[in-house]
């Protein structure tokens, strides 16, 4: 059992390969709400910090104002606070659930939905608004996933 | 010493057991988080996309209203953003800590009092509103505990 | 291949010991924006939770005020919440990274470019603030690390 556990971590082993592969996926996809957040900042001509104003001119910006409430921008946060909540928790509970050696099957096809469906959920939530319950069904996957794993260790351990 | 470290990343050791087993327990308590949040948005009647209005009306809704600012849910979402800022870089902290290859005695027991302060934060917080210094209380000891182990860490490398 | 990968997350790799080392300076400062978020507030006479005035006045602190709008503190807690979005989803990226063998001198030279822009980003953000591009620089210089190290994982995976 201990020789077993030895390759766990390692791209050597398909179940860490397909978890950090589209863990990785996730943190891209994470970290690409910062420029998704800039993009409607710079549309909507509202900035946060006042030290932002004068370089935000020196662009060739007119009429930009110091705005925390712009509805596009506070709906691009929510998404971006959203992965953070969901993302990031799920990426420990994914590491220890590598660590339990689960079918290589299951796990990857668990890793990979996960991913798809965040992604999804960024999609119905920031880029195309979608009548509910899309938004609720891609968000419910990825939490039933990561609570599934998360279980799962707490059973495996001890 | 290569040798030794070869184990410390599986549950066959018994402190890396214990950092996953209270840390999926710790997973699963911030992902609640937001489980909770939907019923104070329930029970208030408060929605922050204007697209679940017409679900929260299909569900027999009357009444609800869009509204960033209810009391119950701005708590229950500070204590939620409190859990991300605390337990997640905690969870780094102690995986990198595990790889020092501490005392069992030790390491485990501080896991487990981290994750039992993190749960009582969250009641006298959110559940039952205790009077301060209940929750500084809680809130200091796991946070105490990661900055004991990042130090560790900062200490055993090089 | 895989015996090679045995001691990849171990402080014997020397590309884990500058990860974990300047993975764990960043636990650290990012845990220290609570405080600094606390000064501000003890500063500035400003509360958010209304079981917080009682021991605010023990404290022999008069005047204080629910506030949810403080400037000073709101500009700490959005240096905080960046270093959420910023440094967690990197330490993810960067343990993936670790795992795909990196060369010692490349790797080692990120972990720690990366942890010193984010804490000179801490600086001109909330202690002493500078002029833009000095807050988009130093966010730039870590943003690319993680993106590059995620980038990475992906390729090397499969």
């Amino acid at each position: 059992m201990s020789d077993a556990s030895l390759d766990l971590l390692s791209f050597s082993n398909p179940v860490f390969d397909s978890y950090a592969y589209w863990g990785a996926i996730l943190v891209i996809k994470c970290m690409l709400m910062s420029i998704w957040t800039g993009y409607f900042r710079f549309k909507n001509h509202t900035i946060v910090n006042s030290e932002d104003l004068k370089i935000a001119e020196a662009l060739g910006h007119r009429n930009v104002k110091l705005n925390t409430n712009d509805p596009d921008v506070e709906r691009v946060r929510r998404g971006h606070l959203n992965d953070l909540e969901n993302i990031l928790p799920y990426l420990f509970a994914g590491l220890f659930y590598v660590l339990t050696n689960p079918s290589v099957g299951v796990a990857s096809t668990l890793f990979k939905l996960a991913a798809l469906a965040r992604i999804a959920h960024t999609i119905v939530y920031t880029v195309i608004v979608i009548p509910q319950p899309a938004r609720a069904l891609t968000w419910f996957i990825q939490y039933f996933i990561a609570i599934y794993m998360a279980v799962s260790v707490v059973l495996y351990s001890k």
